[in-house]
């Protein structure tokens, strides 16, 4: 049995209390920052633009020349320079008149247009001033934040470090993937790329083990051997039968404070802490892994990561009942049809990976319902 | 003037129509296939499991010896196996006794349930069948798809290779990001970066070429000699002026069936076609060049690249009147507020950068509109 069963929303909440965002930095180039976290303020040097800039192809003159022109009652202006977009707009002139406002005539410039001060000028500073704070503790970089960045000429930036998570695949018959021809009664090991995937896609380091034989001692030896990464998770070997050893392990090495969880599929998870690390154990059945991977292993390394995105969600209507566990929080494998509905895919059996092939992302049904009805509205979480 | 200014929507169309899905196919080690695209069906050449197996820790027993146990009247059998998860089920027998159901007796197994033929059993090819079809042409391969292939002991496939992009900015006060301190006048080249940046998030390779001066000559010979590419992108000189030669040049070296969209930032931009390639002109204004990127390229690069997701979209409401110009197409920037609604930020100015900065997302504001009042429910696409 299982000894440290919990409700699946109180299992995440105890782990993510022990995933701590995490406080390493590193330096990076800032072309090479893309999606890491600012890991302090970042504040300008310099004013953008540098200098008073033409924001548009034209002339620039003294606002104060143009005063009262017209179409119908033209200024002739002896003083103007022509102009064209992001020159520094010279010393003494203060606007910008546009081409289709203004032709020369010989010697003079006809302006039909009044340009008050400044017209059609980017000021200096106007987009950014010496000591502005341009992002904030926590922000992640995205593509047009670098170029802001690197316009400033700021070309180093300081990020958090991603977290780094070791994936530690156990069990007796595994055998890694294109190694070799599987014998008789053996698999691939696929839960670890799976893993591995989802992993750093949500924006951690990731390193894994060799296969661990479903033997206690050479279990325990790889955490030990672990123990400087940020999070361990062990597959396989999950559950309450023998040779389940990781729950055991965990306990004696450091605390186990979750073993099975009401969550459908991915109930026979366990969550422990050794050496003040995080280690999560997942279960061997792939469906299974990845319900644990979505509920738990993604929020935790986003927080982790001091990231705060969430999967893609929509909204649909389900064209079939669907059906969950009572008390258990479920999440149940859909697929969108042609109209845009969703149609729930109930198989059973957490080795069923097809199922998931089929699928274009999952519902989740509170512990509280037994399902949905035929043309419920849901919202599906797309699998990324 | 601009000589084939378009509406947005349609100007998208007349781009899409020229960006057809590439057919180009590479092979790669399923293992490397993330987010790829299946160029055919994948097909399963084995069973998957490849044999009956144990889908819970108990023991291997011939079914019909269970007929009628129950806890008051239990049955004792002779013939039994102790079985493990994921073994192989004996030749001769057809079901799995749970643990909990059943204890050893000396040489006899003692059950308290009754198990029907392949009862916990996991049979043959009940994941996957030899000959299925596991995938489709155009499939976009996710990890648990990977996972799936691997198992099935395929290590290669076929997917359809990336479109291959250049980016030719251009610019005769532009410097190279990092490359020196800048003179008086002269201008980090930032959207280079972050065009590149986006396209390749969205699924693309990309080169970026020298930053080429405002010279025609240079221009067309950069064009010229990028030939190979999927799809060109120049950055600025895209406008009317004298000296705004890309949209010129696009119509003696080929066609040029767009040059201005009513779109708001954004409006200076052309589309072309050389050689049968596709080139597109983003303005050098960053902000009108993101909008560009958003509208224009990301459904094109998309489109080439087989790829069909879209940016997360979010509902919320506005919390102040956001007016657009009429007859445009306008992508308002928003930012979210700590209660969840969005602030329009009304900067005018496509040359202020900070002011995505500041923003998490935009609204698309159709052509027929002229903005949202106060309180209108909106769809704010969040920057990727």
């Amino acid at each position: 049995m299982f000894k440290r069963f919990s409700g699946a929303i109180a299992a995440r909440r105890m782990l993510l209390e022990r995933c701590l965002p995490l406080k390493d930095i590193e330096e990076l180039n800032t072309s090479c920052a893309l999606d890491r976290v600012a890991s302090e303020d970042i504040r300008s040097s310099a004013d953008l633009p540098a200098f008073d800039r033409s924001a548009m192809d034209g002339y620039a003159v003294r606002s104060t020349d143009t005063k009262g022109a017209r179409p119908s009652g033209p200024r002739f202006i002896p003083d103007f320079i022509p102009q064209r977009t992001g020159m520094v707009v010279p010393e003494g002139y203060d606007a910008i008149v546009m081409l289709e406002d203004a032709r020369v005539r010989g010697e003079v410039l006809e302006v039909t247009a009044e340009a008050h001060a400044y017209k059609n000028v980017a000021r200096a500073g106007e987009d950014v001033m010496e000591g502005d704070t341009i992002f904030t503790e926590g922000h992640r970089l995205r593509p047009p934040d670098l170029a802001l960045i690197s316009a400033l000429g700021i070309d180093r930036v300081r990020v958090y470090a991603k977290p780094d998570v070791v994936i530690i695949p156990t069990g007796g018959k595994l055998v890694d993937i294109g190694a070799r021809r599987l014998e008789p009664g053996e698999a691939y090991e696929i839960n670890g790329l799976m893993a591995r995937l989802y992993i750093e896609k949500w924006g951690a380091n990731v390193r894994k083990t060799k296969i661990v034989p479903d033997d206690s001692e050479r279990i325990r030896e790889a955490i030990s051997s672990n123990l400087d990464a940020d999070m361990i998770v062990i597959i396989g070997g999950t559950s309450v039968g023998e040779k389940d050893y990781a729950p055991r392990i965990l306990s004696e090495m450091g605390e186990l404070y979750v073993h099975g969880v009401r969550l459908q599929p991915g109930k026979p998870t366990a969550f422990g802490d050794v050496a003040g690390r995080p280690v999560i154990c997942l279960p061997g059945y792939p469906v299974a892994a990845l319900s644990n991977l979505y509920l738990f292993i993604r929020p935790a390394i986003k927080r982790m990561a001091h990231l705060d995105d969430e999967p893609q969600r929509v909204q649909a209507r389900v064209v079939r009942k669907m059906t969950s566990k009572p008390g258990y929080l479920s999440l149940v494998r859909v697929a969108f049809r042609e109209d845009g509905q969703v149609e729930p895919i109930m198989v059973s059996g957490a080795g069923i990976l097809s199922s998931v092939a089929r699928a274009d992302g999952f519902v989740v049904v509170p512990e509280e319902l037994e399902g949905f009805e035929e043309g419920d509205m849901v919202e599906v979480v797309l699998y990324e």
